[in-house]
């Protein structure tokens, strides 16, 4: 694992901190065609990695990072928006969250993938400085090649911000 | 089971449509001391309740009744409130949900259960009239006891009723 | 009157107390066939009681119990609805208030009553421990018949909680 | 009474269509030092103002002008705000409303009147054009002042918007 | 400048804290026939003409008045509404601010000005009590025809208020 | 320019189109530290891209895809936040938008950049289908530098979603 973990803090699972939230579309989150805001769905996305990261490190955590994102398919007024949050990756003071929105059309029962997307938070002292964090420990194979991944991911976002 | 039962429509089984939200308790949501405001906590319970019965009737539906309900336990801002939704029982036009509520604190991962309530909802057609849902198929000894014990909750309900 | 009650603190009449509260049905706050949803109105429920809690006790309060509640007619986007809320009971520390909703469509000037509903609080000290209020002291013989009631509601609650 | 003024329609009394709104500050309704936010205030103003008017005409109506408004006290989080609100004038297709505004310290049962302003609203048909409302009817010595008085001051913004 | 000016501050000139807002009109800030509700603009108002004095003033501030506001066009779902935001006037510690409301069709490309607003806001210490202010520096003739025009309209709401 | 882009619709310049949009950060913005949440300021992106994005086609948006976005610097409550939108890049049916986001603190009236990113529309007709949209006319250096950057990040985000 990376140098950058906390090797004197008892380590979590990923599952220990995964979350479901589920939310109706209201008019209001609504745009004139009945189609749900991304803006909204990209603060539910914030919220449930948010409520991820502070159960793994049981700290206030502020948002780091959002890695690209694609609005593949419009949910509509009246679906459920279903989110899937799990941690993929811990270092010493940062965490990624990957988040998995399905949107549910509750007349036909149809439920599709609508984004995924990887989240990154910071846990934060009373401060509001950097705090360190348990390490995450991966368990199914799924779980590993995710952390992997988000090393990849963290590798490249240092590289950009370096070169900006 | 029981007379006002759909006979011709296929059951479904309480896991087909259980949900789990979970909600982040902002400055908002609660009063001067800092406290989840009680009704904050009835709306998220409506929400949760109604898409429970919208997935088993495939249909929009509206609050009928609710029982009794008691908060034993203060819900503090920044805690997580997590709401457990799943069917107790279907009739001809109306369904029970029960739903669980716990708060959890994310500093110290303590969670207890704040809440138990039982909402009924009736399914609507586009007319909003009462509209036909699919039988409730109990599989586990809970669920088959919350079906039992559901169909009291009703007669009790109906009994107060004529009486008023 | 009953021993739980404060002795030693001057009472207060229910209508020292009493409020009506009014409210406009907008888009945000209907499902979509444009019925009222049932928990935005438990939460203008929860809110007119704890006013009225509040202006009894002169303290922040919070919600302890609901009774059961029935919603017998949908209300309606653009109707107005109106709460008028009352305390019944006060105990030690405890209070119940009655709250009478009523659905008014501007249209054809006609009202309706929709729900009718009993909401627990307790008074909280500023160390959010439960704090003496003041006796109630009901007037009108409506207001003493409430009284009595309230208690046998509140010794039942209490009979179910012990069984528990 | 004013040429304007619709005399084949059955005329209704102010107190017809008076309401009283009660409004608790919360946090997010408030600025920085926890005092009501002006604009928040306002647009409660303009609700309670907007369900008279539609009480009166049995119509949607929409908000024309506001007269001159002070805010003399603040008002604090936690505390009531109660707004009473009373046709004063009816014309053709307009209406104009008087709304007192008071703040109540629920600690202390300390009540202000902190602002009173006069709405002027519109009644629309269902094609958005003004449409005829009813002759309002003072009864009391105060309600046939506050007709002259609003008199009067239609007549003043009418003379200041034709300067313009 | 007026005696009331405080002359030992460095003054600022009404473009250094100038804003434009921009809101989308979405369905929960609109009535029954689609228009914006006259509240929801007066909200927006007050925020736009909040943000303006705190940045002249650099402290929290309070409204203290509106001018007269007339709403002249319906502004429609989806459409923008655009504020401008720019100080009239400043004295010891009150500021005057004009707003200017334009609402954009967004469909058709067409824009009118619908609102044109004077609000006086108050600077706060720490100890809400009011708190000096920077003199205002007219530079462009528009801005030194406001301040004369604001001095009028502040020396005839202290006439209006010194008469009730 | 780009074969994808329509030749027989009149073009427009980026400044036809720019928007800016301010917000006040208040309390249910942010979260137990007082920071602004990321997911409110995502909303907000959102909002003032879509609105960008609508001026440029004179159509109802969606929003296709968020680039990589950085959170720098922690925004306060009390703070000023300024979004800068402004159209970057126009194919046959969809836009994208710059945004830059600035915190004011309004004590100080410091100001620092927050967040840059980049939002791709697409424009809808009334059946919900792409529908087609003015070219875009860089003007300036900086716009006509920010449109080959626009169409470089468009081909990236093309061949990884073809991986995919």
């Amino acid at each position: 694992m990376a140098d950058n973990v906390n090797s004197d803090v008892k380590g979590k699972t990923p599952s220990a901190s995964q979350i479901e939230m589920t939310e109706l579309v209201l008019p209001n989150d609504t745009n004139l065609l009945g189609n749900l805001l991304g803006g909204r769905l990209m603060h539910w996305m914030d919220i449930a990695g948010a409520m991820v990261a502070t159960r793994h490190s049981n700290k206030t955590v502020a948002t780091v990072a959002l890695d690209s994102l694609d609005f593949r398919h419009p949910v509509r007024m009246g679906e459920l928006v279903i989110l899937k949050a799990k941690m993929t990756w811990a270092g010493k003071t940062s965490m990624e969250v990957a988040i998995n929105v399905y949107a549910e059309n509750m007349k036909t029962g149809n439920v599709i993938l609508t984004n995924k997307a990887y989240l990154t938070f910071v846990a934060l002292g009373t401060d509001c400085k950097p705090s360190v964090v348990p390490p995450l420990i991966p368990e199914t194979d799924d779980e590993k090649k995710d952390y992997i991944e988000a090393e990849q991911r963290r590798n490249e976002r240092l590289k950009k911000r370096a070169k900006e």
